[in-house]
């Protein structure tokens, strides 16, 4: 079976589960374990940011984070397709009470003008924007990476205009990578970030939130009130740290099988190619002989197991745990499905 | 002084405060004033729905009326520049737990086919569309009326997702006016409405909810929660029933004013006046000399007063209490602090 | 038919509705309306404190005053009958994200030393309380009074504990005439209070909410996001002002009405006379033939109206509107179905 | 060093490392790990219910579940002092909008009498309350057992008033063991319980919601709002399974250990042993010569680790990783300390 419905699928190595046997752990609640301390202080100089917090998902790791720069009732602005408008059950109104609007999704592509234009300032009849987010690579936008060029624009008009930029950054390991960007630069363009240990990078399980001292204060406060509150974490810490030890640079890997993939499905009209530039295939079935729940069940009798992320979407993810064999497998399931 | 900053300022006429003074009333709370009683019988009536709640302001009814079609966490679809997002202080998302998306504003027109393509089914991991919300008029549209035609085919689209329709229909009476389009033929297209007795037609407080007899059921328990349960409203209500008498055919004439100070001010490049349908005159002052503050400033040393709706925009609106003479003078003033 | 049921039930007089048809008025949103900027500066005055806002309700202004407070996240204190926690629909919770701790309540009797052992300070692992609120008088209470003196002593144990003190005022007119304590002697004691004009004082809508400048600035915020932003407010605050000026030293003889009644019923064992110092009757019905919806229901036929408060809790309450004779066939309708 | 802050500070044993280590895994956000599969079934099936969920933490185990049991804007009865009111940031209110009414707290002595009392029906104008909850063993209740029987009797009046009831079982093991009764037992009285693992029963993370297979369904849905969706979670699972095997009987141990303690510190009237029956021994410094942060900072100093829960209130929690020298030198540097 060849399971390329997410990145998250991806098991412990041996290794990585020997590090978790080993790692020295203490009561995290109480501030009391190694592991984290190190992982988390690891994590923050990567990105050049003062701190950071464990968190158990992605999505609380943006959840929190969005509460930190958006105070209940103000603005954020984001991609209609952003994660955390889109895939997180509605938490930033739900939970936050923050107010969105959207500007229209194209990808990972972003138009500083048509964003800095949606920015409404306090001081008006209108609701304030506080912050504003971005999404490195962007899921629904095919893995697709925005420049560092870009993201530094919209920091200027961000500073311009006194609002927070918060990046949420599940994948950016796979920006860092496909564009040689290093961290630090990206982590110097945000107020906010959060970064997934288990997607890419293999770990079972962990998120970080990062940024500047006080605000992960604060943030441990709010991830206590949200349950995130762990005890001996340095067992999940230890898979994160090995992830970043040895996991990172072979993201290289995933991309260039994306790629393939997506060479191999591109005559079926679902896929640009050459838009694939990291781990994720995103699949147009728009004008495909089955929508994306059939082709996802009528791949998985095959033995192929791809995810219907809307009724005519559908997405690819390489990763860690796929061979050549797999990939290629999925290939030729998917032509003949779509075919 | 010529105040024309909204529509929101005018003052009870003589008759109007009469039938206010003469209003039978009860405790509304018991559900028994009878005037209040007899308005949300007509409100309903006039839209072809079976019942309407009266509530305090706008405001209050728009977000009633969210809360009764998007549960907690769900999505709603409106326009960037909504008066529901933008002008209700975040209240969708920090009352009510509402998700919002929005589609980049063109005013009152309405692409339907990009709407109906961000509609989300459930069923799939990303937050579904409970309703989506139009304006009618469009405020930050400028007045602008959005054909019968295009919300029904909305509402097609609507019921094809299964999603519900709310209008926010505070100056639906201007839309009425200018397109001559029936009430209850505006009412059949939607599942609630809310509309506005304290705008254009004078009435110094109140708005109603109209839908079903069983979503108005469930608003008198929101409306309480809010704050919105008031004793002897009959007072208020006798002023909307006066309002609704005698002040609706009458907007005509507010049209042909902001038609006339539109045409006055064209020529300084910060308005279109064929775009002028109703009483709302927008001022994009993107090019002009002066921001909308300084505008509103200057203007009101003056003896003009105009609002300032955002950075660049500022709004002229047209009412009962304007004279020929206050339109004139609006226009002259603006004309030469824009020249 | 005589209607019992509350203070809310009276119904405007023919001077306080000349008074409304001749108030002058403004757009209160632009902070217009020279009736209720009055109004808002007497009623701060009486009350010793800087400033007050007009809202629409007695739950409003509670709400409001709740949210400037206690911060979202964090403990108010209160009665376990307190009108704000019981009558209000869950507003401070579902609205305003407040977690209450309460104590049993025993009426108008505080224990200040119980109250004050509960107060949880920052530091700890546990919620910080940030507010107390106190209810004058105390409606599930019967009606009654808690002295000066002991709201006195809660002021020291919340200085010490650096927590807010809340009044909901509702009837804190009543208080004032039962006990003959200043009305600032009452606003010295606390950070925020609600009053309320269309209790025992007979307007048609409306309460106040009194403070601080500061805290009104961000109450006007909060007023507009609940929806509680008005227009014309001026037709109801002229009301409240002609209630205030007219209808406040009356209350005793609603006083004397509601004692003479609870003499009337003592002797079926439902309500202790010598309770009874303010406009409310409380009926414990626990051991009567009927219970309360089952008594409120046969009293109406018989053209006598009353509250079930609870199952098993009735209450009558004296007002502006009933005569001697209401009074009189309320005691014998009642006498008779209690017998 | 001997830490008797809590119970949550064990470390995982060299045998639970290794089940951890060799846990087979999969994705549990699709439903895919067995190890977790199997654990929550097991535990389901230890209570008598249908079904469980993992997550992270208690506090988001016992959130969920409330979310699950009170409808926003509704109301829940707890002690003053339990767990979900006082120890979980105020996330009952801020998260799910739920209203709280609390009793008196006398440790885990329930008043059945009192709580039905304050039971509120729907129907009248007060918010109806819809669900009860215990905390079995409580915390601040110093670890107290709430008999089988009286549990029973709130059970009954619970359905009497058509309210659900929920547990907080964090240490509903040490109930269990000191009393002797049938998990299935307490199982049977609930509509949803909370368990955690890594309390007494010495797992690195981990707590479960259990209760019936729709309500286990809909907690999935809150569990990833909340960010508590977690990937190979069977790591986890795994030392929660080896814990429950290993870890369950021998807390008779710890409550031998922490009476052992009480008796100790009797003399110093800050503890009355009798009262001990369980793992928690609650220090009351109302009458000591320090507070209880004091006694912990010197404590500290001298290499014993306790908790200050509140200013007067200290906590010494006896577990899996203290020796019997540990619980000596605890005694001795307390002893010395508070004579």
């Amino acid at each position: 079976m060849a399971d390329l419905r997410s990145d998250t699928v991806t098991k412990p190595t041996a290794a990585m589960r020997t590090s978790m046997a080993e790692a020295e752990v203490g009561d995290d609640v109480f501030g009391d374990d190694p592991t984290v301390i190190a992982l988390e202080r690891h994590a923050a100089q990567l990105f050049g940011h003062e701190a950071a917090l464990f968190a158990p998902s992605g999505t609380m790791a943006n959840q929190i984070a969005l509460q930190l720069v958006v105070p209940r009732g103000l603005e954020l602005l984001a991609g209609a397709d952003a994660h955390v408008v889109t895939y997180e059950l509605g938490a930033a109104a739900a939970l936050g009470g923050i107010s969105t609007r959207t500007w229209p999704s194209v990808g990972a592509v972003l138009d500083v003008e048509q964003i800095t234009a949606m920015i409404r300032p306090a001081g008006y009849p209108s609701v304030p924007t506080a912050a504003i987010a971005v999404e490195q690579t962007h899921n629904l936008g095919g893995g697709g990476v925005t420049s560092l060029e870009t993201l530094r624009a919209l920091r200027v008009a961000a500073d311009n205009a006194g609002v927070a930029l918060h990046c949420d950054g599940a994948r950016i390991w796979h920006a860092h990578i496909a564009d040689g960007v290093p961290l630090d630069a990206y982590g110097s363009v945000f107020d906010t970030l959060s970064v997934c240990l288990s997607k890419g990078l293999g770990a079972p399980v962990g998120s970080l939130i990062i940024g500047s001292a006080d605000k992960i204060a604060q943030a441990r406060v709010l991830r206590k009130r949200l349950g995130g509150g762990m005890r001996q974490v340095g067992i999940l810490a230890a898979a994160g740290q090995y992830a970043l030890d040895n996991h990172l640079t072979r993201l290289a890997e995933d991309h260039t099988r994306a790629r393939h993939l997506a060479e191999a499905l591109e005559p079926y009209g679902v896929v640009e190619a050459a838009q694939v530039r990291t781990n994720l295939v995103p699949l147009d079935l728009s004008k495909a002989p089955l929508d994306a729940p059939s082709l996802a069940a009528a791949a998985a009798e095959r033995g192929v197991f791809i995810a219907a992320m809307l009724p005519r979407v559908a997405r690819l993810v390489t990763h860690l745990d796929l061979t050549d064999a797999d990939v290629e497998k999925a290939a030729s399931v998917l032509g003949e499905l779509l075919s």
